[in-house]
């Protein structure tokens, strides 16, 4: 937690919260501030600045906050993954958070076990605690906005080509021409398939509606490593289109 | 478990192998395969090749081993990590491996907790479990070498100048300049300091011989995604250099 994240119903007054729970402990156990010490603070999708602390107990930790400054920009990327097994999708949605990327579509596709959309990570909206996590790491305070879409061809034929109009569209695909993050222009839309890849319909469905194919060299990368490495291509911003 | 990687001793004749314990119990409840199917299998730090399962019991699996081709090409990258918390390193090792980098050197830094150094997974080398599962993951079969250098200053004075002689040595530093890949000639050296940080001294000494620090963006990223994007820059092979 390098920010702590605060909610409108945190604030006792106009510019004094009092945090309990979740993030009291780790300020309590990890921060262990004394009084007048000063912490990273950031609103949710709001400003970021810092937050002195006036009060600190076994229970709750207040603190007078100044919030005068904008997050980072957004990463100018689109995710796009298949359903995948909860622990894993956390750990996506986590990571994508983390990097910046403000829109997540998570689809279904033929090799997805139709169980994953009956987790609880999805029934009790638990996913929207590795955002914020993300968020708290990263120090961002902009929600991503996650979509779920569990029938893959009207969402696909249908949706995705306004989705994806005016962005370099690519899904990674075993045997694509391999990512060269430095001669696609930004913003991206990037699509990653099921743990058993994509099927061949779906990926020339996708390749017939602008996605271009592409590999990440001759290893197999679990998709918890494959997505940083492909938003991680556009970290450094020198970009066609910048 | 996309590689069944084969050991020495798991061979009963010239080319024929039986395999129990790990390896027998993913074969038999994930692969499930019938007599006569054929697994895709690699000798450690030899050729791949395919197995056919010719006899499979509750215990054991048998095959015929044909090794014919060559592991891919190792990453072109040496990665430099500081000691971090057990459950941190196994994802690093294992991440390393995956991608294909073929020399790891972890050492000890000023914000690196003494304690990390008495792990079990250091203890009872744990740590090769990783390097297994992430080639048996990316279907490669040679083994990483792993350094252990408990020792900052006199590793970095003495022996890292000549590690990285010929390669593009970077630190990974905050407020270091942009990491674009595509302007970086491999092979690369990549140091990547503690949770907290490198102290300045440290990072002075890194710079003065020879180190460039590089940034990932104005967000504060865990280790575990930092190293995939640092890898990945790499794996499109448009380097100079090349």
């Amino acid at each position: 937690m390098n920010l702590i994240l605060l909610f409108d119903d945190d604030f006792i007054s106009d510019r004094r919260v009092r945090l309990t729970g979740r993030r009291h402990r780790h300020i309590y156990e990890i921060h262990k501030p004394v009084l007048g010490e000063t912490l990273k603070v950031g609103l949710l999708n709001g400003k970021m600045g810092q937050g002195v602390v006036t009060g600190i107990s076994d229970e709750t930790v207040d603190m007078a906050v100044v919030l005068d400054y904008d997050p980072p920009q957004p990463l100018e990327a689109t995710l796009m993954i298949a359903m995948h097994r909860p622990i894993v999708l956390k750990r996506v949605l986590y990571t994508a958070a983390m990097m910046g990327v403000k829109k997540i579509i998570v689809f279904h596709s033929y090799r997805v076990e139709k169980s994953f959309w009956n987790s609880s990570l999805l029934k009790n909206e638990e996913w929207k605690d590795q955002l914020i996590l993300g968020l708290e790491q990263a120090c961002d305070t902009v929600m991503p906005e996650v979509i779920f879409q569990r029938k893959f061809k009207p969402f696909f034929e249908d949706e995705v080509p306004s989705l994806i109009r005016g962005t370099t569209a690519l899904v990674a695909h075993p045997g694509g021409k391999l990512f060269c993050p430095s001669t696609l222009s930004v913003p991206l839309t990037i699509a990653v398939g099921p743990e058993g890849g994509f099927i061949d319909y779906e990926v020339d469905l996708l390749k017939k509606i602008g996605f271009m194919p592409i590999g990440l060299g001759p290893r197999i990368l679990r998709v918890e490593t494959a997505v940083p490495v492909l938003l991680g291509g556009i970290l450094c911003g020198n970009f066609i289109g910048h």
